[in-house]
């Protein structure tokens, strides 16, 4: 099995948060995969997938890409530790997905945004800046100005979260499923290239940050990234 | 059963996105209550309770407050039909329940909280102005004065669950499940005292609210409110 994954200037630092799900997702299935570091301008590398973003995995032949088909295949593949523990499950990660997606990624994309920017393989960074500055509708500089207030507005944004893990060491629960690995995405991404300091350690998001740190061996944990005071 | 049911003026008007959850639930599980309309004023009425908000529900004796409990509650006397379809799907649904809280009721009280005032119980204004003005920490005027703003607001935090509605029928999947009522709550609540209009007819929460009102032998469209405008 291969797998396409973004990597900053050094070919062991991968900070995509939709590959860091793929990747928690595999380890979650008991599944191995090579992974290809592969930058934003490669797009010719993947041009075989039929679209130009990573995660892109290859499977027997098969080609998945796009993070929710790759965590559904691989359900199909290995049905034994469920990413969804059914369909009514699997529509509530959808709706969590999208909230992740377009809540979270946002603060924590303007609390480290210029130390991303600077971790960058040099032939991206011309793609990243004018790529971001357009959705962003200004510059990078600009959108990264008050890291303090995004970090304030993500810890006051986690309250649905954060009011599960008071009771369960899960998102999903008393195990881990897709939705944990969609939440730590964009930590993981945020861990790979940023020193900043996004969760308190008396917040039980930092808690539970902690033990996806620690699963499947500490895959993440040893993943090239700064380390997370306590 | 015996369910303590916030009501207007009108005995008929009921109107808490609590007891709606609950109501729906009850006939999701095919089961019958006695709904007594309560105000907020009447706490002696629920003092047995223990404590001073519905919906209380009473079932062979047996007491049940907090409409997560009641869920809970009837979920282990009538394990079919389930709204919640696991363990995992009920974390999710827990997640979901705070985000509507916290995200979504806002919104919707701001558009309509003069129109839900005037419906009041007489006995119940000087409370209902008191508390909330307290909690919003300024004038109930001040907090409704730009319904536009609401509903733009109300219709962008929407997405999440607009993007799983594009796909299947219901938040929970092919079939509603407590998720559904938890989000249906505060457009019944809007519903019961405001002519206010809170989305739009090409939007897929507005059909999703269509099935919502048709369910369990159209329980919620026959309730005292007003018409929902396609």
């Amino acid at each position: 099995m291969q797998l396409w994954d973004l990597a900053a200037a050094e070919d062991d630092r991968r900070f995509s948060p939709y590959c860091w799900r793929v990747k928690m997702a595999l380890a979650h299935k008991g599944l191995q995969a090579q992974t290809i570091p592969w930058r934003f301008t490669d797009t010719d590398k993947i041009a075989f997938s039929g679209q130009g973003l990573v995660p892109v995995l290859v499977d027997e032949g098969r080609e998945v890409h796009d993070s929710w088909a790759i965590a559904e295949y691989l359900e199909a593949k290995v049905p034994a530790r469920p990413l969804f523990e059914g369909a009514q499950a699997k529509a509530l990660a959808f709706v969590f997905k999208t909230w992740v997606e377009t809540t979270l990624h946002l603060p924590i994309m303007r609390a480290m945004v210029m130390d991303l920017f600077n971790a960058l393989h040099e032939k991206d960074k011309a793609y990243f800046r004018e790529s971001r500055e357009k959705r962003f509708g200004m510059s990078l500089e600009q959108f990264g100005a008050d890291p303090k207030k995004a970090l304030a507005d993500l810890r006051t944004l986690l309250l649905p979260v954060r009011k599960q893990l008071v009771q369960e060491p899960f998102v999903s629960g008393k195990q881990p499923g897709f939705a944990d690995y969609i939440l730590f995405g964009p930590f993981q991404w945020a861990r790979a290239v940023s020193p900043q300091r996004l969760l308190e350690p008396d917040d039980q998001v930092f808690a539970w940050r902690e033990r996806m740190l620690d699963l499947h061996g500490g895959l993440a944990r040893k993943a090239k990234g700064y380390p997370v005071w306590a």
